[in-house]
């Protein structure tokens, strides 16, 4: 896979990888597996959305910002990769973790974002284990962290 | 393994495996694993328990949900699998994820119901590593969700 | 890597490995992976840190504490090893839950302390993919629970 001649069919924009912000990397090879670093829905160095879901962002919004992470930990993967996906062809798993104000239970539908971000990218071979949960904070108040992992067919 | 044959003599039934529901499966094999989504404890189309425990459901209660979810995790395991468990002979991890109310730490009891199927099903081989921790709310309001790894030997 | 050396040159000392609690086990190893159970902050079978952070406990208490998790795991996948970690030769991915009150959005600052111990004793191969997120509760109202990955690189 063309990780950026495909992103660019989609109209959308593999993201400056992440730097290592501590003793710990945006991605690991290993394994056979890519593991992607829970990502924050930064977009050009800002968070796009804080706060818990429903109460201060909305489910769309931060579905929206669920698909930015997907494509923050591709980039993440991409970097680990140095940009060539030969043997990693296909999509394994999503983490979603969704700051959810009192009540809210549907984290799946903010997960639905990331999830179509990954099959968009990958076609039937984005199609993914998940489990999205609520969580009660993140990381700089974002509302929404997805981790990836991707993989081989076998 | 004959997963129907060991579910008979346990008198466990498997459910009909759940179907993909948007742009995510419930299992995927991959990198020598098996890697099921969470499952929530729905029997025969209908969610067990809803709502945090202690609060809403008891422990007994919330612990048998958990089984529930290791049954439709093998479930799905199972179809991607196309029911020949060759090469599959262990269980790796649970992930268990409880809907908790003000206080509640005894989420290790709740994931107890989720070991032990396990291990009922797979034997020695069906010790497990395990994360269990509480989470505010999950989806459909489900009082507890449980993801799998499943493997081999090595 | 001779771990219980490298711990001794860091004046760290290995904890004695946890037993098995009920049907999961510390560790397992599958699939070119060792998978850690959650650990939770445990010293000379003592917690060291409960409750919220960092309502009843601070940042710099619980990201001490992460670290003890991480030397609890490192000790339950000395175990699984037998002591030979001969093409174990790098940590993966780090999984860290922090009981959050209220509004409390530093849970990479908690995590960090699991991080810089893995780090230490690994050194470059020690820089691992991370998810760090807030839970309301944990077992045994533990301030903190760390679940690790470790594998080889490839």
């Amino acid at each position: 896979m063309d990780l950026r001649a495909r992103l660019h069919e989609l109209d959308l924009t593999l993201p400056a990888p992440g730097r290592p912000v501590a003793d710990y990397v945006p991605a690991v090879r290993a394994g056979g597996l890519v593991i992607v670093s829970g990502q924050l829905p930064m977009r050009d160095g800002a968070m796009l959305v804080t706060g818990p879901v429903a109460d201060a962002v909305t489910v769309e919004e931060a579905a929206e910002a669920a698909g930015q992470c997907v494509l923050n930990g591709l980039a993440a993967a991409d970097a680990v990769l140095d940009g060539d996906w030969t043997g990693f062809d296909r999509a394994v798993r999503l983490g979603v973790f969704v700051a959810s104000g009192d009540g809210f239970t549907d984290q799946h539908l903010v997960a639905n974002g990331a999830s179509a971000v990954l099959t968009a990218v990958f076609g039937e071979a984005g199609r993914h284990a998940r489990a999205a949960v609520g969580v009660p904070s993140l990381p700089l108040g974002a509302s929404v962290e997805v981790e990836m992992m991707l993989g081989f067919s076998a």
